[in-house]
C-alpha cells in the first residue's frame, strides 16, 4: 500500500525561508541556519556547503528515503537547487509540478507535470507498491494537504526564529488531527513525524 | 544566578489559539487540542477538562517549575483563566502585567505591575536566586523576547493543525538564534526546550 509522506524543515517561527528569498539566496537572509541539519553543521551561501548530514540528521534523511519509489516537488524547489546540475538526484522516478511542462529539460530523469493531482497519479504509477515522498516547497505540500494526499508529514524544526520570510502555514485555513510516529533531535533540527488523523 | 524561562503551547501552524478565542472558548475554535498535554488527554469547553498531566507531560511540568521562584503573566491569560479563582495557584509569588494595577484584587497574592520591565524587576527581587517562569500569553512572551529577558524558551507543540487564531510570533521581526536543551514528547505535546544563544 503506497504511503504519500510529505517533509520540510522550518524555523521555530514556522519559516520555510528567511525574508529576501530569491535567486542565489534561495532560503533568504539568515536562512542557511534551516539547513545546517542537512549538511552536518554551519554554512552560508558565500562559502557553499560542503558538510554532510551526521547522526540523528542522517538517521532521518535515511528512513525518509527508505522505501520510496517516487518523488514530487514543486518547479520552485526545482529551480531553487539549480535542477542539481541537471540531474535527477533521487535515484527514484521525479515528478516536477509545473504550470509549464514544456520547459521540461530532454535529460536528466525530471519528469514535468501540469498539476499536482496529476503528479501524484503519475509517481503512484511509478512508485508501485513503494511510497511517495514530497519534497516541497511549502505551496505543494499545502495543495497535497489540502487534497487530502497526505498521509505523514514530517516536520524538521531548527533552532532558530527568523522573524520574516515565506510561512510554510501561510493561507492556510483548515484544521487536521496529527499523531505523532516518530521523534529524532540533533544540535541542528528537532524532527517531528507525524501521522494525518482520518 | 536568576534564570529567566517563558514556556508556552503552540500548534503545528504556530497558534496559541483556534480562532474566535474569547470568554468561555479561551483557546479558541478546536483550540482544546492544544491544551490536552496539560490534562491528560481530550477535553472540551463543554464538559471542562478533568484529567492531570501524565508520563512526559508531568515530568515536563514538574521540571518546569522545579527552582522557580516567581512567575510573571499577562492580564489576558489571568482573565483566560478567570484569575484560578481567585488564588494564585502557583505557590509563589506571581506577577501579573497590565496597564491597570488598580484593578489588583486586594487578597489572592496577586501583584498587578504596569509593564513588563517593572515585572520582571519586581520578580527577580522576589525569586532571588531561585528562577522567574513567564507563562504567557504570546504578547508578554514577545515583549520579553524583544527586550532580551529570556534564557530558556520552552515550546510545547500540540499535534494539531488549528488553520487559524492568534499565532505566537505574530508581528516578531527579529532573528534569534537557539540552541536545544531539552527534549520530551508524550502523545499529546512534542516539549522542546532552547536556549537563547548569546
Amino acid at each position: 500500500m503506497t504511503m504519500v509522506a510529505a517533509a520540510i524543515t522550518i524555523s521555530l517561527d514556522g519559516y520555510i525561508t528567511g525574508p529576501n528569498d530569491g535567486p542565489g539566496n534561495g532560503l533568504g537572509d539568515g536562512g542557511e541556519r534551516l539547513h545546517y541539519w542537512v549538511f552536518g553543521g554551519p554554512w552560508t551561501y558565500e562559502s557553499e556547503p560542503k558538510g554532510e548530514a551526521t547522526g540523528a540528521d542522517k538517521e532521518y534523511l535515511d528512513e525518509g528515503m527508505t522505501g520510496v519509489g517516487a518523488v514530487v516537488i514543486g518547479r520552485g524547489m526545482y529551480e531553487a537547487a539549480d535542477a542539481w546540475g541537471g540531474e535527477n538526484p533521487f535515484g527514484v522516478p521525479l515528478f516536477v509540478v509545473t504550470h509549464h511542462p514544456d520547459d521540461a529539460p530532454s535529460e536528466g530523469g525530471f519528469s514535468f507535470v501540469d498539476g499536482l493531482d496529476e503528479a501524484i497519479t503519475q509517481a503512484r504509477r511509478a512508485a508501485g507498491d513503494m511510497d511517495i515522498s514530497i519534497g516541497g516547497g511549502a505551496d505543494v505540500i499545502r495543495q497535497a494537504l489540502r487534497a487530502g494526499h497526505v498521509d505523514e508529514l514530517a516536520i524538521s524544526i531548527a533552532p532558530v526564529i527568523l522573524g520574516g520570510g515565506k510561512r510554510l502555514f501561510d493561507g492556510f485555513e483548515q484544521t487536521m488531527n496529527l499523531e505523532h510516529k516518530a521523534l529524532l533531535q540533533s544540535p541542528f533540527a528537532t524532527h517531528i513525524t507525524y501521522r494525518l488523523a482520518r
